[in-house]
């Protein structure tokens, strides 16, 4: 029997990976991440850092000071957020359009919020009337909303959203994980707080690091929440909330390290920040309006495609994020086993799907490195391929040819 | 002026880094890490994941099927540990010998746990009677240590504590960020009941994933506080005890991920755990015992280096970790200007201090990928150089002379 002595390099089969995400990480981005370590303090990682943090503020589109990465994947950045926003018994307002929003009341739940839930039918999004009737109704300190839920496809509308928790004193949280980069997204325009996101998804690096931008009101509440040392004090150290019940995800700690008083909290993951650098600064480089136009394109192309081989599109279109697609397995076909085929024998990855959606639909990705015109057609070719060996009825170069309609 | 649109690739400058950690990557590690992504349920990423535990099963020398990665730096690692064991109003013991204890100490306060420490001065250990007194005063739920406290480089004698928390029927949890790999850590011989490291320090990765262990008894604890839908829930999934405040952290929903039930969690930071995954391989193929003999010998050979250059070091010698030193800085030597010179002359990083210590001593490292050779004697070259252009009187040769005289 082989042991752990006789582990190999790692050596990861060829993959193209058009799923929800994670997505194929951009070669230039794990390139950047081979670069060797610097000390935590050496002036060259300080000034990584500083640039890291003006690089997503063109990324979250915000003046915000407090933007940076939380060390952790999504998920972190998303508690992070919330641990250091609700004190035990505040109340927060969760609008559910799937998975994601789930979450999001599970984590303040776990933070001893009051956590109040509006639901819509997955697939569907909340219009901004619904929202601030229930803002009216709950009277929370936050509302907490996903942008894209990756569980349905669907793109809630934030736009309105911000004004109308300012006229009622209400501060806006955004998790922007899987639309960030790939939908417009404009944090100080909109009005939204403290938003965070990923970067294994449009951002086209790998799952590990959470960037997260902070306005000035939110930071005035994370601030009365830090307790330090007396010796350390200072006047804005004056706890005014109950004590963040996280260490590792105190944003008043994190942004105290990552400001000009430079104190001491983690150990900066170098090789992600090197990986969260790179990928934003591609973007900046692109350009964050032509970023958002490309996964427009590119996931316009892959929706006419999908329906070019006959299949059903799940949801209200009109509000699907570019970035991803969700199809009904057609009659018939065994959704797990056809994934198999496109993994084992295409390399492609396609999404299976979770909750009331298990095994109906197939969700399918143009995201990051990604969204480009090679990887749509190959996909496609290849669904064409599986679809017709399962026994269904395909019209030879149907997607393909609708996706190269999108192109011409 | 510059802005983020001209913000160019990264690009380290050249650096030895000879501090108490993060220090230089295994090259190898890094071109593990620059591996294309998979997907997170592909088989050859569940297959890596399978290969991890095992891996980190030599490294802790443990056979607890509960060993895998934490996704964020060894404070993330942490805090998974105490915020999964430690419910509020339980109490914990921890034995503070440093600035790691006193973090210990914090993020169980923010468990909202009860929480007792035992002091001892900067520089020494507790002997185990002192920590048995203790738990018999204190009557804890978990006794909280760290093995190696960079902050004073002493390493706290596990072996006979796991012993003692049995006869007390206390769980043991061990911080061993900065000491594992590089001074022996016997898991299971120690009766140790949760272990989490990093690999920023001897096991010559980068910082950002934390690998843990997690003894049957743990799990148990752990298990019984799982809240979970009643839709999957099985006998195992009854709550016996109060939920787990982080989700992120939550130490059972992170076992069901990484376990045959394969839940999703967060998604795996694929990448880091390329890397941690390497750093593994590479430990366990050495041998841990031939890792733990190498810094053994780069630490003599520093440390007889350190005194031929005439420098005092500070603490109990006989209790320090194998991989770090600290040494007074000379009178009339500004400390912070004789790094700074090193770092830009030499390029070479060793660090300052913290609390008690700062100012006063330097802290120098033989650790991981930098446990090696001409590590050391480079080291003491320039140190050499750096003391006498300082004004100290030192012996032409003396750093580097008495380390060879280890290596002969």
């Amino acid at each position: 029997m082989e042991g752990p002595m006789d582990t190999a390099p790692v050596n990861p089969p060829p993959r193209l990976l058009m799923g929800p995400g994670p997505i194929t990480a951009d070669p230039r981005v794990l390139r950047a991440m081979s670069a060797q370590l610097v000390g935590q303090y050496d002036p060259a990682m300080t000034g990584y850092m500083v640039e890291v943090m003006g690089l997503y503020r063109e990324v979250f589109a915000t003046a915000n000071e407090q933007t940076f990465l939380v060390d952790g994947t999504s998920r972190a950045g998303i508690e992070a957020a919330l641990v250091s926003l609700l004190e035990p018994g505040d109340r927060v307002l969760v609008p559910v359009f799937g998975r994601f929003g789930h979450l999001l009341a599970e984590i303040g739940e776990r933070c001893g919020a009051e956590v109040h839930t509006i639901e819509t039918d997955w697939g569907t999004v909340f219009a901004p009337e619904q929202v601030e009737a229930a803002i009216v109704e709950v009277r929370p300190k936050v509302l907490a909303v996903v942008q894209g839920d990756t569980s349905t496809t669907m793109c809630q509308p934030l736009a309105d959203l911000g004004e109308i928790c300012r006229r009622h004193d209400v501060l806006l949280y955004c998790d922007a994980t899987a639309s960030l980069g790939g939908n417009p997204f404009e944090t100080d325009a909109w009005g939204i707080d403290v938003a965070t996101a990923s970067l294994q998804k449009c951002l086209g690096g790998p799952s590990g690091s959470s960037p997260i931008t902070i306005s000035p009101r939110a930071v005035d509440v994370i601030d009365g929440r830090r307790h330090v040392e007396a010796g350390i004090a200072e006047e804005r150290d004056v706890a005014r909330g109950v004590r963040i019940a996280s260490n590792y995800l105190d944003l008043a700690m994190i942004m105290d390290y990552w400001g000009p008083r430079r104190l001491n909290h983690h150990t900066e993951a170098t090789t992600m920040l090197y990986g969260a650098r790179e990928c934003a600064r591609l973007l900046v480089e692109e350009g964050m309006d032509a970023a958002v136009e490309r996964h427009r394109l590119h996931g316009a192309a892959m929706l006419a495609g999908v329906r070019g081989l006959g299949l059903e599109v799940f949801g209200d279109v009109d509000h699907k994020m570019s970035n991803v697609v969700a199809v009904h397995i057609p009659d018939g076909v065994d959704g797990d086993a056809a994934r198999a085929v496109m993994l084992e024998d295409f390399g492609i990855e396609i999404g299976t799907s979770f909750g009331p959606l298990h095994g109906k639909v197939w969700r399918i990705g143009t995201m990051g490195y990604n969204a480009r015109k090679d990887a749509v057609l190959v996909t496609l070719a290849a669904l064409e391929q599986v679809l017709r060996s399962g026994g269904v009825a395909v019209t030879a170069g149907g997607g393909v040819g609708a996706a190269q309609e999108v192109y011409a």
